[in-house]
């Protein structure tokens, strides 16, 4: 496409236009597809759940969509779609999911979850901000290029999820079934939101994970804690050694090259973490937090998104009732994992975990340690072209500079995406931070909803012409 | 009583004269009381443990005993009975117990648990041994003093229990409550057995106990651990750590004055240990045990009977399931206890372990540390002449000398009368190592308990003439 600028004004001029006088349909098809109960992971509700992905695939073969379908995953469909007509320009791989969560407990919420209503400028309904927002503006903003310009500046690749809230577990298998036709430039991710106090934000980085399990044996049964106690080395004791062994009293983690293959932050991306408000009290109180703690030299946010970690996440072994049973235990089990950051390699972070587990293993015990599941980290950096084009629109619209955030967990599709597909992952969404996403009386700002709408025309437009 | 040699060796003559004479009658006796399935933890059988109890009640009042009674106790009763006539001779508590383990796996017994035959100089039946056979040849003991000689040579107050393997609920509490009239001399228990490779022994050593919780609090609740991971202090870790610290890498305990107050072993005690034949291979394979493991300094059986413990009985926080679950724990919890030697005192090793654990927990998280229970140590020196005096009888009976033992765990009667009633507590019992008690197939060595009969009229006798 041309970079000429009177013609892409002229072009976002009449978008813009058919953005406000489309604006009581679009809310009405909005509110029709928040009337869709599609809870995934409630049998009764499977028919609602294809009802929202025929919703989808009705609207985008309408609007001029190809290879439009409801593709089987052996759970729910994924909604795919494509429309690969912008020679020259940048391909997107567009992700949200159209399930939405149960909406226990119904007796919390002001008005019928599936009965979407407008007040003080915001949708209520389940599923009005997570995720069912993001996939009808997508929609919409697809509709206001094609129906207006009878073209899309890039070119798209829809994958619309119908399990995000249901585990995933088809997601990953049927992307490498399909990974010949998601060929792309970038994925972008639209199931995130604004900043504390609404402000305008891009996520960047996603940690990655190495989950383990530990298990360490001592005897073939429980043995009697009087008559064996002094002889014998115990499993719970030996497995708590163990992990103590894993880090230092400062928090950071005191396996061999651990930190060896991780990324510094950049300048620029400090200065960025810096620049975020973050109220620690107030971070503490809202999440139930006594008290902070981690690597000194790193503050919180810095910590959370691009720093590793190796947390526990269950330990077990002998009694666990009430009162006292006098045995030493046969096996003591861990779970264990570590969120891994750039350019960390999650085989050979596990590798290192498991050696330096084995050598400081106490004697008397067996010690074994398996790999259970893996994900990849995501990070892409902030002065990526594709990432401050998005920043300009999001600037353009909202009248501010985005922040840059960087996620501490994995977003399945995000490592997905990253891992299979290898492509720059980009979380771009706009839900207003008190959205009360899996809670009772959730809600969507209409502003938000809207502003994303601009924002993304804009950024289609953008990326037309943003060199890689 | 005298102490006439001539006149102690005609009584002796006339008792092991009756215990000829009275061999088919007494085993009779033995196999009507194993008929009675007083299993206690059953309540099908509750009518049967209050018949053994009317067994012994019926039996202890004919040959003379006085306050003979069932004396209630909240769960099943304890039978109490005193002959107290052998004026300026020691009273003995003798304590043994009335009630039966449960017979599952049923389809294993060769012959119906409480029909008891004789087979290769053995009663089999459930109960046989454990602990129906010490009841029994105690009341025969005392009957062939009573019927032969019109008198016994030392004061007895008879304890039998009905509540030994249900957990000794209404125990202590019934001790506590009748210490008044349970004023002794020494506390004998019968409930133990041989060496291995049926060797006589008396037991001289119990380890007390001191049971604890510590748990441990990180947030309000479950965190994710993306989310967290590297900002908060991790409950299970921190435990872990904690816990780490308070052992040594050879085994040995870390809290600081832990070892401050335990009685070393005396020469003689150690010459002891070494004279008892331990296979380590049989023991290690007969447990199931894969390695042996403690201070290095002591021999295993010094280990498991005169030096202190801390063990892990139990620890848990977090997910446990199969699979992963990505959350950094609220809480975790470990139950820990420490098996005590003389001369060291209960409460003050809590505070101890307690300290130092408070002491040693890292930062960001909420540590607490409870006591449970606890239960005394005893021990009887070996050179206690009430010792030497049974060891002169057993060697006397079966032609050797005895071991002496120390067990590692706490006998709950044993602690109970060191703790509640100040005595010294030996522990005499006749049983055969392979008796099988607890499983199918149960027996008693006729030969064993016959030779038991001899050891405690004899014991009787000498401890009349024996100084304190």
């Amino acid at each position: 496409m041309t970079a000429d600028p009177q013609a892409q004004g002229t072009a976002l001029a009449e978008i813009d236009a058919f953005i406000e006088r489309t604006a009581d349909e679009r809310l009405a098809d909005y509110l029709e597809f928040l009337r869709i109960p599609s809870i995934g992971t409630l049998s009764q509700h499977d028919g609602d759940v294809r009802a929202a992905a025929q919703f989808l695939v009705d609207r985008l073969k309408k609007m001029g969509f190809e290879n439009v379908e409801a593709s089987p995953t052996g759970g729910h469909p994924i909604v795919y779609a494509d429309w690969l007509h912008a020679e020259g320009a940048p391909t997107v791989l567009v992700y949200t999911h159209y399930d939405v969560q149960p909406v226990d407990p119904l007796d919390l919420w002001k008005r019928p979850p599936f009965e979407p209503v407008v007040e003080n400028g915001r949708v209520y309904a389940r599923g009005a901000a997570d995720d069912k927002s993001h996939a009808h503006l997508h929609l919409w903003a697809a509709r206001a290029w094609l129906e207006t310009q009878g073209r899309l500046p890039v070119n798209l690749r829809i994958v619309f999820e119908g399990e995000e809230e249901s585990g995933s577990d088809h997601f990953d298998p049927w992307i490498v079934a399909n990974k010949g036709r998601l060929s792309a430039d970038l994925a972008m991710i639209s199931d995130t939101g604004f900043f504390e106090g609404n402000k305008p934000a891009i996520t960047v980085g996603l940690r990655g994970l190495v989950y383990m399990q530990i298990d360490v044996t001592g005897s073939e049964l429980d043995l009697h804690s009087g008559s064996f106690g002094g002889n014998v080395q115990n499993p719970a004791n030996a497995l708590a050694t163990i992990i103590a062994r894993l880090k230092n009293d400062d928090g950071s983690v005191a396996v061999p090259g651990f930190y060896e293959d991780v990324r510094e932050l950049t300048p620029r991306e400090r200065e960025e973490f810096a620049r975020m408000p973050l109220d620690l009290e107030n971070f503490k109180h809202d999440h139930g937090l006594y008290e902070l703690f981690g690597e000194p030299e790193y503050a919180p946010l810095e910590r959370r998104g691009a720093r590793p970690t190796l947390d526990l996440n269950g330990i077990w072994g002998g009694f666990q009732g009430e009162g006292s049973k006098t045995i030493i235990p046969a096996h003591a089990h861990a779970k264990v994992s570590c969120r891994l950051v750039p350019d960390m390699d999650m085989e050979r972070t596990f590798q290192r975990v498991r050696d330096f587990v084995l050598s400081v293993a106490p004697p008397g015990v067996r010690v074994e340690i398996n790999k259970l599941n893996d994900g990849m980290w995501s990070r892409t950096p902030i002065d990526h072209p594709y990432v401050q084009a998005a920043a300009d629109c999001l600037e353009d619209v909202f009248g501010e500079r985005p922040y840059y955030l960087y996620e501490g967990g994995s977003v399945p599709a995000g490592a997905t995406f990253s891992n299979v597909l290898g492509l720059p992952v980009l979380l771009l969404g706009f839900t207003q931070p008190d959205d009360q996403a899996h809670a009772p009386n959730e809600s969507m700002r209409l502003d938000n909803y809207e502003g994303g709408l601009r924002t993304l025309v804009r950024y289609w437009q953008k990326l037309a012409t943003t060199n890689r």
